[in-house]
């Protein structure tokens, strides 16, 4: 009956434990830029001090990308105590635009929100301070203990928001110590403030990128305009093709093979968790949803496919203007996935839509070795998922319900493909924490409940 | 009957010549970017220095912007003296994709080409080496005779490649001083290369830029995709809206007014002109022309108008990949203008068809204080316009033609309306000069030769 005494070791330790985690941000682990590859390095070194303060056997393992944290602890407990696997990402977003930050994105801060006091910087929510709630409820523990109520393993990646290249061969090198019962992810939001949720289902994601080429050089649009091809304006056109302007679905032959309906107990459950549609769209400028035609919200966010332009650009976007008809033109996009749908097989959809509506003398070239993840649908048998909700339910006073998530966490799909290992994913998100946007924030209720969630998770667990 | 001499003189000092010229280049001057500014002014004061080494009483005239530059020589000679106004400017394109250059823009090489020697860097065609041709004949003509065959007035601008703001107040202020016969300007092309051209209407231009907004902050996809605005696909909706992709031509109201067919005997002086559009479109990557149907090369390049996207972007263009929604779209583009298209109602029908196209919380900023000009046709009546053809037809062995040009040159209407000045446009660029484009260059033929035909061009207006 420790519990009491390491949810109190938790509430005193609190400003310690923000400490650490402003620490933890202040390392600007960009993965997807080898500008910062250094600090990437910095911040699994960071880490893995963090762990073995604890008493996790904690080590950085190279790969061909950013490197891999594997840590465990409680190994002297008998074979008969559950074993899990947590599992987190250090690195971040890149920042851009830099302009809109209140305040530098690697120096954090804590300031007040409408919501009480919140942790803003890069990596607060996305995956940093979400991280951390886990490490500080078994750091409480250890201190409360001297052990942990369950055996741990722990394991971090420096390239989720990088795609992940080297994730999959290191765990199949490495799968037999990866072991575990089950794997626990901290990645995720609350569908909404204040209600506790276990994310049951999330989509794939498929990137691609491609560069048009129109003329050989750059013109100029005085010399040439009028016979030229712009590939700006051919760009324009085939993005423009993607959508139904009228039902807002996606055109390329194929796409919704394999998507499913929501069942209707299920939409029902979504319906009654709380969540408010008006204020998750209106917090960011939306009078209304802009999604596929006859599906609310959530079924948009959590079950439905979408193919979204994520980088646009060619020709002059300096000061003033330029007379220019550039060469290339370049987009970069990626869809969300659902169900049963195949991403190889959309990959090919996608580019075979793109290749039929070239025109002459207009050229293209494809971006290759982009990732691809199916959806990710939880295996709700596992008795661990009530235990959990019943924990999250005593600490947060209410009772704690099982969602959706439109976000992707690939790593699911691949501790089930690789290691046969069933995933939990709790998270303490808000949808206002500004993830892969200016002035990332994560609450301190979020990092504090958190970490005392976890905790009682870890209990549960330990006696369900 | 000094022509011969002065011939001569341009023959032997040639070398001279170009290593003045590269020493203009050298400066980048480029006016769009203020990071420029202080190069732009060097290249005025280096200009202003130039016109005094051949006896010019140049000096150099602030205004808003960039500086002008006025100076006058031939002043001792008497009113029956043609008098004339030559034109240039001293600003050149920015020079991004800086990765595209064969050498450093702003460090001019002679280089070896198909066609001879060149002198590659930017502003070598556009505008410094076309403006150097009719100052080295002056130069010349001054050393030979010790004065000039016609009083000169030189005005040179800083702006011309950033909207010349300061052209028209600057014209109004100092309308008696800029008096002149007619206005001589070198900054178009040769129909053809070996073919002396004299322009006689040029297309007038209107730009327009305008940002889209969607979401008050960037978007994780993830968690947004599917109820979410993405500004990059209504962009691209609103972008392809602006042609008939069967026909090519642009779909805004009125867009046509003032259009008019070219008259039939206008047309076989183009086609007999000796322009070749396979070689045209081939050199820059085309195997056909992609204007509007029913028209050939030269009607759609001289006397179609355009609308070109000049640059589009938004959302991640860095390394790597990033989910997101952006909340802002941008675009910059331009309008080319011909017969009597008014630049201020098209702008107003340009914005009409825009902002006709925007839904429910997508909202638009319009960049303002942008120029607009109409098309410009010579006042062909004028006797200079003869004598000018003969000159250049003796200097090029080949009888010069009078062409039409794509391209923008504001300053000629600007002559017109402020100062009741007729233009004549004669240039000794080629279509593969790259202007605006990396690998700017120059021949060393139209450097010469052009130089050689200047001096011929002001002997047959003080003859003729």
């Amino acid at each position: 009956m420790s519990l009491p005494k390491v949810l109190d070791k938790i509430d005193a330790g609190l400003d310690a434990s923000i400490e650490r985690l402003m620490n933890f941000m202040r390392i600007p682990s960009i993965s997807t830029d080898p500008a910062y590859d250094a600090d990437v390095e910095r911040a699994a070194d960071w880490l893995v001090e963090n762990l073995k303060s604890i008493g996790v056997t904690a080590e950085k393992r190279t790969t061909p990308g950013h490197p891999m944290i594997v840590g465990k602890i409680g190994e002297e407990l008998d074979d008969k105590t559950p074993h899990v696997l947590f599992y987190g990402h250090y690195d971040v977003q890149p920042v851009d635009p830099l302009d809109q930050w209140k305040s530098a994105p690697f120096d954090p801060q804590i300031v007040d929100s409408a919501h009480g006091k919140v942790i803003r910087g890069r990596g607060s929510a996305d995956d940093k301070g979400q991280l951390m709630t886990f490490v500080e409820a078994c750091r409480a523990w250890k201190a409360v203990t001297g052990t942990l109520p369950c055996r741990i393993t722990f394991f971090f990646e420096g390239e989720e928001e990088s795609g992940s290249p080297s994730l999959v061969p290191f765990l199949r090198e490495n799968k037999d110590e990866l072991q575990a019962d089950i794997a626990l992810v901290c990645d995720t939001t609350m569908v909404s403030r204040g209600v506790p949720s276990v994310s049951t289902q999330l989509r794939g994601m498929l990137k691609d990128e491609f560069t048009l080429i129109g003329p050989s050089i750059d013109l100029h649009s005085g010399l040439y305009g009028g016979p030229a091809l712009n590939p700006l304006r051919e760009i324009s056109r085939i993005i423009a093709s993607f959508h139904d302007p009228e039902t807002g679905k996606v055109t390329i032959d194929g796409f919704y093979d394999g998507v499913k309906e929501v069942p209707a107990d299920q939409l029902r459950q979504w319906n009654d968790s709380g969540f408010d549609e008006d204020v998750f769209l209106g917090d960011v400028g939306y009078s209304q949803r802009h999604g596929e035609e006859g599906y609310s919200t959530l079924e948009q966010l959590w079950a439905r496919p979408t193919l979204e332009i994520n980088g646009l650009w060619g020709g002059y976007n300096g000061a003033g203007s330029k007379t220019v008809i550039p060469s290339e033109a370049h987009c970069k996009l990626t869809c969300r996935l659902v169900g049963d749908q195949d991403p190889a097989a959309l990959r090919k959809a996608l580019r075979a839509h793109v290749e039929a509506r070239l025109g002459p003398d207009l050229k293209i070239r494809w971006e290759n070795d982009l990732s691809g993840s199916g959806a990710s649908v939880m295996n709700l048998e596992r008795t661990e998922y009530e235990a959990a909700r019943g924990a999250l339910s005593d600490e947060w006073g209410r009772e704690a319900v099982f969602s959706g998530m439109g976000g992707s966490i690939p790593v699911v799909g691949f501790f089930k493909s690789e290691l046969d290992l069933d995933s939990m994913l709790v998270g303490f998100a808000n949808d206002d924490d500004a993830m892969h946007s200016p002035n990332e924030k994560y609450d301190l209720e979020s990092f504090h409940k958190g970490t005392r969630s976890w905790a009682r998770i870890l209990d549960a667990l330990a006696t369900h």
